[in-house]
């Protein structure tokens, strides 16, 4: 049988030692900050059943696994250095364990971040990830900085994941090549690192935050920390390829808030409007202008035609939903 | 019914600010290092059933989720800045959630040791945490520094823990007040900070490592990163106060592979043997010399007239136990 010990060794350990001084197999990991760079840390727990379906490829876990935390750096506009993994099991499958090491190592070289320690024990499925990057003082992209008159932007595209979640659940029926598409939304979402980072860096915008519960509902996080509103275009709102050949109705819900995305939402002056197109543009990554951040507060959603849309929409909560 | 956004803010974010730049609340705390010192991380996860009986005292688990983490920062000699914490839960119960987050808070104000940021969600219960200390660079006590020679010594007591959990299980009968003693150690283990961050900054220790899973298979990663090996002298393990009144069987089995005593083991040359009792006294914190590291590989057990002793004993393993 495969010892904890053993697990950890042929599956996570791996020969180069990168950034950190000391990595796996001590007490602690040991990490030498850059000097005159802050930390950025997050972490995020995912729970079989809840975030991902029982039986999920292990390949396309691990991939999502690390990209959820990846957005959460974009979003702050920190670049990637490390992460820790902490991983219950309900056994100790090769199976298992190989793709999912794969699909996040795979993740984990293209942004350069390193695997510097972690736990394992057996337990119901459960991955924890808790990921720390670097940026100047004073460039991080917070919640609390919109201000009246911001452009609202939107990067990627929106819906796709959380249409994909409508046709395994049959709420909605979908052709099974579309689902199949839709689906890689859901499974393996590409965390806008290179767009963040080079946002913090150019100090072109104020606010951001990556949208993981709906569009709505993160938006909403910027408005309440930043004491601002915003009138959102709904009809604006990029969606996904598959959901785009939808009816208008289920376009606008699951753009407006569908989940899963994982697109940053950010705002910033007019006076970029430029700047911003030239640098998403060096990043490879597209963006869109989706409505703009209001003195009065609250959230107006209107249409094409600047006409008031109500969709009656609500952010995910994991204890209330 | 609590939301996500409210059990966080009722029960973790608290008035005042501390290091971080940037805590709770946005995508990324903020942390800003001191100039000049290394990190230290460590994650644990800690899993019902698993870790900790179901319907464990929330207030006791908030105290032993970080107790475990600062348990590893003592073991490389960092000291405790902050913690990031994951959490899944079946149920939003207010109930446990204020005797949780009362455990944690008071053990995490006494080593000042900040909340900065985290993940709740619905599941299976398990507890998630990431802890982040600072040290100097070359001063950290590595698993692979043993030398030849070294003293090898103990902090606290030993096996109580053990000793309760067989006393749960009824493998071993206890009077009602030893037991109850004993699952002291169990449910509430004292970090050895203090005693790990001098013995770095002295400079007086060679290797460390913190004893979650038992003496002799702990011992046993620094013997394999040191590649030494080492003698131990069983019968001068210090046992917990109920452990010392049983049979010396028990006391011997308990002590050298009990498990959940998060007490310090390290190596230091017989040269610093005063100094490391003056240090120890000076942390408050009782140290017991109880073997030597060898340079032929192995681990020998002996009595305390140095007579081999055959205990069978094995570490714990979550895979394989």
């Amino acid at each position: 049988m495969l010892s904890e010990f053993d697990l950890i060794k042929e599956y996570f350990q791996r020969p180069r030692a990168g950034r950190a001084t000391l990595g796996i197999g001590d007490d602690c990991a040991l990490l030498t900050p850059t000097p005159g760079r802050q930390m950025a840390i997050s972490s995020d727990m995912l729970v079989e059943g809840r975030h991902f379906f029982s039986g999920a490829d292990p390949r396309k876990l691990g991939h999502k696994s690390l990209a959820v935390n990846l957005s959460d750096l974009a979003a702050m506009g920190a670049r990637p250095v490390a992460f820790t993994l902490a991983l219950a099991l309900p056994e100790a499958n090769r199976h298992w364990l190989a793709g999912f090491s794969e699909g996040l190592f795979a993740l984990a070289d293209e942004f350069g971040c390193e695997l510097i320690g972690g736990d394992t024990t057996k337990g119901p499925l459960n991955i924890c990830i808790t990921i720390f990057g670097e940026l100047s003082p004073g460039q991080a992209l917070r919640r609390a900085a919109a201000q009246a008159g911001d452009d609202i932007w939107i990067s990627g595209t929106l819906g796709d994941a959380r249409l994909a979640l409508a046709g395994y659940r049959i709420e909605h029926k979908l052709d099974p090549a579309d689902l199949a598409l839709a689906a890689q939304r859901m499974h393996a979402p590409s965390p806008r690192v290179r767009l963040g980072v080079a946002l913090a860096a150019s100090g072109l915008a104020h606010a951001a935050i990556d949208i993981s519960d709906g569009l709505v509902g993160d938006l909403g996080h910027i408005l309440a920390a930043s004491k601002v509103g915003a009138t959102l275009d709904v009809d604006a709102l990029p969606a996904g390829p598959v959901l785009a050949a939808q009816e208008q109705a289920l376009r606008r819900r699951f753009t407006a808030a569908g989940g899963d995305d994982y697109e940053l939402c950010f705002s910033a002056p007019v006076s970029s409007r430029a700047a911003i197109l030239a640098l998403a543009a060096a990043a490879a990554t597209q963006v869109t202008r989706v409505g703009s951040i209001d003195s009065a507060s609250g959230l107006r959603l209107v249409d094409g035609d600047r006409r008031a849309l109500d969709l009656a929409l609500a952010g995910f909560d994991h204890f209330t939903a």
